[in-house]
């Protein structure tokens, strides 16, 4: 077996769209699983510079941003994936640029993955009617209120959207989120 | 003039519903203001101790909590006011008790204010559909999609429900939630 067939990723880059307050866990571990495969990982935000975990009650690690929104474009990507954390997806969901940004994924057809609070972002963008979805339980509501079909499941995956509860959920959702890009577009992924 | 004329809240129990992460000056302030006007205010929580509020990007303050929500019960008071920030509304909407604590309010047809991400906790107590109301520019979607008829305005008044956006709202809303809970019951307020 070559390198490239250990390495389900290989060359695929993907845009991870954070703000501060992303939940720690829930960007470096899927972060790092997917550069095991071999993915070219950029972090996406509203600035320039570092932003700032969230972990455990309080602040947590930084992580360098690759590209803020105004420098980035979807079209240079081959999926999205957006961690939660409360204050992170608050933040995005209230910006044009943010929303404009994750809805052309799913214009293109392209896999987008998301966990916990990050679905926040999704209702905003107006791309969540009529998805099988899942979310941290605060939110669930919300996201049925959107037109969202709710799920109490640890990973739903919905034609290239994946998404999961909370950091409790990560094995599965990491592997979900491998397969679903490694498939690439999803014909009935859809703005 | 006596003390009582002076006094609009003489006497009038308020019931302030927080957890840990409370934006600061909106819960102090509007506190400060209403016992300046002779209300005797609780603060209501999920867990007994402290709770911290959350100011300029960091934790803050601490204040006491006078009874949880197992041991309050809205019949004890005459209004209830739900501060924001972000990781406090996400934590009482995530709980049956501050849910259940909530709605009897408004079934109650008692004044109910709340500013910033505090009308999430509405959402998931299931009383804004057709009501006036604002909130933080980032909930407005899940507001809206709620059947809440959404004002961008300092403040909305809508038969004893006062809403507002943010901290520079604020002596707008302390005015009209004084006023609200001064007048008393709203026959108009409902579950």
């Amino acid at each position: 077996m070559n390198s490239q067939e250990r390495e389900k990723l290989n060359g695929r880059k993907i845009a991870i769209l954070a703000m501060d307050g992303f939940e720690q866990s829930e960007l470096f571990e899927p972060l790092e699983a997917m550069k095991a495969q071999g993915a070219i990982c950029h972090i996406i935000s509203l600035k320039s510079g570092e932003i700032k975990a969230w972990h455990e009650g309080n602040w947590g690690k930084t992580i360098s941003v690759d590209r803020t929104l105004d420098e980035a474009d979807a079209n240079d990507y081959n999926a999205l994936f957006i961690p939660g954390g409360v204050i992170n997806p608050d933040k995005l969901r209230n910006e044009e640029s943010a929303l404009r940004f994750t809805k052309a994924f799913f214009g293109q057809k392209k896999p987008v993955a998301s966990i916990c609070h990050g679905p926040q972002v999704l209702i905003s963008a107006k791309v969540v009617e009529g998805r099988k979805m899942t979310s941290y339980p605060s939110i669930r509501i919300d996201l049925e209120n959107a037109g969202a079909n709710f799920k109490d499941q640890e990973v739903v995956v919905d034609d290239g959207l994946v998404t999961s509860r909370s950091p409790e959920d990560l094995p599965a959702f990491i592997d979900k989120l491998i397969e679903e890009v490694a498939e690439g577009k999803h014909e009935e992924q859809h703005a």
